[in-house]
């Protein structure tokens, strides 16, 4: 801790929650009452759909403050928070923020993650009304809880997808996962030696894709402009296969994706390339892209066909048909749920099991 | 681990949840989709105001597991939840519950754990939406998010109590804190004896106040039935000073309570005569009763009379008056927040800043 560095005993609890909350102004609405009582009031009209969802992220499980600067661990907090609601076919519109911290942060390192925080709300429209403060002797400890909104009975679930419908994804996939990779290897070359720069040159894409990831609120809107209702949707956080998986396991039907539409950056394919890892693994399996993956009627080919930035991939099948990627030379290679799954054996190393 | 139990590596993140949520029924008609997708789907009325709060509980900061059974853990992690939603005269009506769960728990711990959470949601008519598990390196986190209601413009403010106002206080005070003070006391007694019996005999009541706090939504209940509305309300969870402190400052007021009607149990009693504590101090800044400190107009007076268990322990006045305790002989003991600050220094140790 520098001399210029605050220490967060001298404010205390109430002290810390009314420096980070000062100034905060809601912009919704359905925002009636934020900071400062036992609970935050909303108020939602009747012909809306209450939407919530709640991220749990803990140092050196989800995050290392090694090569993640708190604002941005702040701004990604958040925005995978949004990301969730965007998933229902929704809006984010408040979150509950909870801090553990623990005695090596100062006022200032928690200042600059509440400003990421302050920002992502800022970029997408969200009102930051509540939260819990504590001190941690476990490192830092961030649970945020996310409310959006939906109009009635619109919300689109994973467990809705039909037959014959259509597999779409927005984006690219794979980047924030090869992003992780690069951080990683900077991280070990820069091991004991305090002179290091550490080299994104040409891999700017990738680094951002893991450190300010994005929720899709944009393709949520330009869906509701175009008038397509996804019959299912979900976003991408654990690896394209565990998500599709889990859409046709709650739907109960199958699947075909092709693998030559898998939209894939021309960067991420020279990351695998210097990594000797296979491409179409990592996109697969390599989770926190944080797009949307849904399904529409075969019916809207043509609709999504104008939508910016987003592929159709495959088709939905009847659920005996299984779940499978036909391959570039046309054989049949059935999806596996390997993305990162917090609970497993050996995944402390928060690395991911994408198989060459 | 005995060889009964089950390594929660074996069932992963997804298995664990879909163990610890099986069979769940939903109660309320609010609650249109639970756990299973990126959301949980809500559905209040217009009339009615949400209300929205959360509260992160670490392990070894908030709770010891040395003495703290993980079914009444799970119980008390929702219940001061539910309180805070009865502390705006509200009724809880959701949660989500985020686990982060390090390698010591089994399956069965962790089912325990649920199964407390599970018995306060059936207690309090309360639906489990949804949550987020993890593994943790960092020993057990908790982090739940209560979704409640009241009537449109019926919730219950810090902010508004008005001078001459009557200060109210549901249940008895102080024996929370000598319950921890009596298990703190028995973990010390038994280090390092595997024989050691704690010896609890005659303080049942203070045992269970701090192991199985009740949120006091019977007492919203009466308040409705008998048409009182409280000018503001909070509940005390920091400690009858801070709480009463809080009131004031945000309602720009003072107050003066009286020593001889702060309501103390026996027990508590007795338990502060054994280990030497000033009964009153302990009453005033013991946290964790979860009673209901409130405000009514001066002519609900004899309403609040009929009221089972609440006392009326003193006046809200101007604010330039400050904040007073009117002790036994009449002196004006000012009040100060001494409740437990889980950011200062020095409170590692869990125990109060309760002086002689």
């Amino acid at each position: 801790m520098s001399e210029k560095e605050t220490e967060i005993s001298q404010l205390g609890e109430f002290g810390l929650i009314d420096h980070i909350t000062e100034g905060l102004k809601s912009v919704n609405d359905t925002t009636a009452c934020a900071v400062g009582d036992d609970c935050a009031i909303l108020n939602y009209p009747a012909d809306r759909d209450i939407l919530v969802t709640t991220d749990l992220l803990l140092e050196n499980v989800h995050f290392d403050l090694t090569y993640v600067p708190l604002k941005h661990l702040g701004y990604k907090a958040a925005v995978v928070n949004f990301s969730d609601v965007c998933a229902m076919n929704g809006y984010p519109r408040q979150i509950t923020v909870s801090l553990g911290i623990s005695k090596r942060f100062t006022v200032e390192h928690i200042e600059a993650l509440y400003a990421g925080i302050r920002i992502a709300c800022e970029q997408y429209g969200v009102d930051i009304v509540g939260g819990d403060t504590s001190s941690s002797n476990q490192g830092l400890v961030i649970s945020i809880t996310c409310i959006g909104e939906a109009p009635n009975g619109k919300a689109v679930k994973r467990s809705t997808a039909h037959d014959t419908d259509l597999i779409c994804v927005s984006g690219d996939l794979g980047a924030a996962y090869m992003g992780l990779q690069l951080l990683e290897r900077e991280k070990a070359a820069s091991a004991g030696r305090s002179d290091f720069e550490p080299d994104f040159a040409g891999k700017e894409y990738l680094v951002e894709r893991q450190l300010k990831p994005e929720a899709r609120i944009d393709i949520v809107r330009e869906l509701a402009e175009k008038g397509i209702v996804p019959t299912s949707m979900i976003d991408i956080s654990d690896g394209l296969s565990s998500e599709l998986l889990h859409i046709c396991k709650m739907s109960d039907t199958g699947c075909r994706i092709y693998e030559d539409r898998i939209p894939i950056d021309y960067q991420t394919a020279v990351m695998a390339e210097e990594l000797n890892m296979n491409l179409v693994t990592a996109a697969l399996n390599g989770g926190e892209d944080y797009e949307l993956l849904f399904t529409v009627p075969l019916t809207d080919h043509d609709k999504v066909k104008e939508l910016k930035g987003v592929h159709v991939i495959g088709y939905v099948t009847k659920p005996e048909l299984g779940c499978a990627m036909i391959t570039r030379d046309g054989a049949e290679f059935p999806l596996r749920a390997q993305g990162w799954n917090p609970l497993a054996e050996g995944n402390e190393d928060k690395s991911l099991k994408v198989e060459k």
